[in-house]
């Protein structure tokens, strides 16, 4: 794909690492960390775990593969995942839970709200009997990436994992973008975590790092998790190398506010565009629907590619453009700038 | 469960061979059906291919294994199954589409209508590319259970079939119910199914067969689905002794018009009870709203079960039941009586 | 395939129900097994756990479904099973431990002994670890088609037992003819599976029943088993009309005697002829060494076959023949004569 | 585990990355790789592509990872992945053949030859039928790491391939270590692979980079092998700030001479120490029966532990010692003389 983008705003997964991180993976100390022997990993554990204050934590190559691995650690083959109907998890990940671990995905339209609501929960919670496979993981999103970077509060959380712990059934956060959910709801990032079983966030989205996701837990969850991994194939040797900018990417979690800040700056530059219409963004996630335009998805973005400015396609008719550690607020003005000539 | 149930409404299941079956049974030419040497097995696929004008047919021991082999011939691992949100393979077969065959499902609300219209599958198809699993099979249902014994026309299966042939996906209906459909649309099965890729219609529920469902499609994939019945573990060998009554069975499609009326009248008398909410049945099936009578779905089933007459829960306050060929008018008055005496 | 062979020995899958067995179908006392109402299949399940005195017992359609039902209970995803290197969960069930259950086999060749020695056993056991997934099942074959027939001593099914016992692995026994062994050696069926934890027995090979086999273990592993086997298509409704034959062919575990002395005959008079060499076996398979006729394996069938003597291949210059209960000395002493014409 | 170990023989994936790889990270042009747009990690696609003569390669995680991506693209459920029998994919990848493709294993003993002659493999291959699930893919290692290293010529695997070939089986080689083998035969990588359809090599094991394996073979196999690594969990972002020290590692083939110098001293060190016995080494890899000195393989490698030298277990009373670039001539003479403080 294009390397040649002025402003680059297909995700914030594409952030390069910052002088500091490559300092960090020049100078880290490393082992081995099949062995457990990467001194640079183990504090990187010991620090997210700690940040989210939950017992242990695992470092993982991608959040696709941090969020697989709950969903084998907490079913078994045939259990239901009860999941909303636009997540991640759901959507992005090739079908997953079906072919790694045979569990069956229920979907919950949430629609704006992001998080089914308790009834919802209720609804879709199935109790295993001999026709039915049982519900065996619920899972959430925060932020909602495809509900437009949604900033879900913690009482929506804590409501909706009460009805699954109700059932005795576990709950997992796919936390990609927890940390800007925190920012955005101005809260710390281990109180919208506090009522559920699991957590994967990223370090490579928002926070800059280069790779690597964590997928947080109780220490037996995470000894399973550990076991998934290998299966998986995500063991790696002086993984302390890519570790190192992910401590350094912790410090990045305060300025996520100035993504958020251009994110709006963003989304009110486009809807002020003849035939587009954006929402105002919760975090650093613009929606944007360009049907008014004459433009599918795909063709608008293609002329925002020759433009130089980069996106990706969510439908037919809608866009998204994501800000991030490497976007400042000219570039923000740039990336209107350019489109404008398209609708112009 | 109970036997002494005097008026048994649970499903159609439930019939019992009839002496003519029993006769066939005791008296038919058998072989071992692994190696293809059952003449009465190969009469029974070659007739029920024939009524439903297709190539081929395979002999199975329940719908669920004819869904599921239909499943795992028609998908990859990771596929998605695209379903109405409330059929048989999505809610009642434990999972089998993710556990058997790792496929997702997408499941579609289709309402009242009981199969997506169009525009839902459009929406609901998703092209495979790197990120997601592309849908490998698209499946119906006729009569649509759930939805009350629904009997879906002809247009309404072909329009939603030719939108899944527009992007290469074929199409599959559980038709465990698919003759008491046709005879409610006047019209012949074959003619339902016509615009589809592959068929399960069961022997064993209105017609009566004491076991046994068919797969049906054309002559490669029954082929391919005569090795997954193997790894199923339903391959049977002198089958023919449970294939002659399933002949027998075909000869008792006309008479499913007795078991629509005696619905009818069972619908409109429990109706006629007070708190008791019965919509006109299509078919054979009368969902029943018992949540004004100041009971719930399961505590009015013990209340029947006490009184003699069985039905199965569907929802918290929903109760099903269902017309066979072992219950005549004279059960169904029954039927209402008793109930009537819980409600009264 | 053929149905007009004289003298059908291709296994004891092919008999064909009794005037008996005909008339107990007829008359079968049935109901829907999926709710456990057919009072014939829960006699015969009872019946039959008695007889191999262990708690509880499931009507499955095929000793395939009941072997792999006992793999997905008894293992997790991921997890071994060892096995005999000949054994039948391991060549003829089309992977099913893998595809079904994700399951790896390991096989151990324990040449004509037909089980493991205890050594094999204790080197074969794999604990878990990081890197390896633990045997979650040792499966045991008696007797043991592939090895001739081979009927397996209470001793040696005990001292193997043992050995995964002691590392906290559950025993499995595919004892598709257990009740040849049993005869063979003079015992019981129940004193052969003393010491395991589940068992497959056929109802549909050497006792003659036209369909059926049973799964037999503790209550709560066929409890679980039941489910299984739902999720594999194998619940079936009026499955008295099948079962009840299966009670007859309870009946017929002595005669097996006679197949043994008929296969001891058939052996004798196939190793006079030209180039053929079979040993003695042990019950009703004869396992049939053609390399010095100058035919392969399949060349040996078919004109066996033109003859009117069924067989089948086992590999690529064996073939193995089975007496059964449809066999009488005559038509032994008929097979032998036409064989003796193709080798003469 | 340890750290504080003088020479650590455990693996040689405990080898720390050099300044110069330290360097490349801290500098290398990075970009997002799950677009493609990680100019490094396409660089060193290319590199490695060219320097097995094939196609296209795909940078992956783990050594794991790129074995089970592979045995996911060549197989279908069900089918049988025909393996030598103490081949790393059997062994140490946690059943995944089985647990993520539904895949049954089929081990070959090939002893101290380390691939199956062709008879073997002819007599392994299983053809598809109605019960039985055929060959799905032929795997080889080289080298041998179970078999103590071996490096297995050209001529045996083009031997066993061809068999393989003639029945339209593909093979894939495990080649974590394929370079040690082409040193230590004189001869270039891409010889080694000529005859075969994919191949696995590592970059963090004795050539000496942090992360990373290379999954290599036909562009159509590649595009396949990406998806499936997206589904794993392997698709990683700015992956050329690793990918850049696996440039480095490049560099390293030749100086792989200097390990298996370095093994063979140390095998001749322990075998002349009283009740050790070690066999020469072909490459890098040192396998010790220690079964005469009284201690179990756990035993001796506490002892050795405390004495500051790392190795592995094998088997009861076998260790593995593995020489790599971060061990000198005077490291393994340390090692040799603290061994002897233990058995002296």
């Amino acid at each position: 794909m294009k390397s040649e983008l002025d402003v680059d705003l297909r995700s914030d997964t594409v952030t390069r690492p910052s002088a500091e991180m490559r300092e960090a993976a020049a100078t880290a100390e490393v082992g081995d960390d099949v062995y457990r022997g990467d001194p640079t990993v183990l504090e990187l554990e010991r620090r997210v775990a700690e940040t989210l204050e939950m017992e242990a934590a695992l470092y993982v190559p991608s959040g696709t593969m941090g969020n697989q691995i709950a969903v084998q650690v907490h079913t078994d083959p045939g259990d239901e995942v009860l999941l909303e109907g636009e997540s991640h998890i759901y959507r992005w990940e090739l079908g997953g839970a079906a072919a790694l671990s045979g569990a069956q995905t229920r979907p919950i339209d949430a629609g704006e709200r992001g998080v089914p609501t308790p009834e919802q929960v209720e609804a879709g919670l199935v109790d295993r009997d001999l026709h039915r496979a049982g519900t065996g993981l619920f899972a959430l999103e925060n932020t909602h990436n495809y509900r437009g970077g949604k900033a879900i509060p913690k009482t929506r959380i804590d409501d909706a994992a009460a009805v699954a712990h109700d059932h005795e059934v576990p709950v997992h956060v796919d936390g990609a973008r927890l940390f800007n959910a925190a920012v955005a709801l101005d809260t710390l990032a281990a109180e919208l975590v506090e009522s559920v079983d699991s957590v994967m966030v990223c370090l490579s989205k928002g926070l800059g790092a280069p790779v690597g996701s964590m997928l947080v837990g109780p220490e037996t969850f995470i000894e399973e998790a550990r076991r998934v991994r290998k299966l998986f194939g995500g063991g790696m040797r002086q993984a302390g190398l890519i570790a190192a900018p992910g401590l350094c990417a912790l410090e990045n979690v305060d300025r996520l506010a100035d993504d958020h800040a251009n994110a709006a700056r963003l989304a009110r530059g486009l809807d002020d565009l003849d035939g587009i219409e954006a929402a105002d963004p919760e975090t650093n996630i613009v929606v944007v629907d360009v049907s008014e335009t004459g433009y599918t998805a795909a063709g608008f973005l293609e002329a925002c590619t020759e433009a130089g400015v980069g996106g990706v396609e969510f439908d037919d008719y809608t866009v998204r453009f994501t800000t991030h550690l490497d976007v400042d607020r000219e570039d923000i003005e740039t990336a209107i700038d350019r489109i404008a000539t398209i609708v112009g």
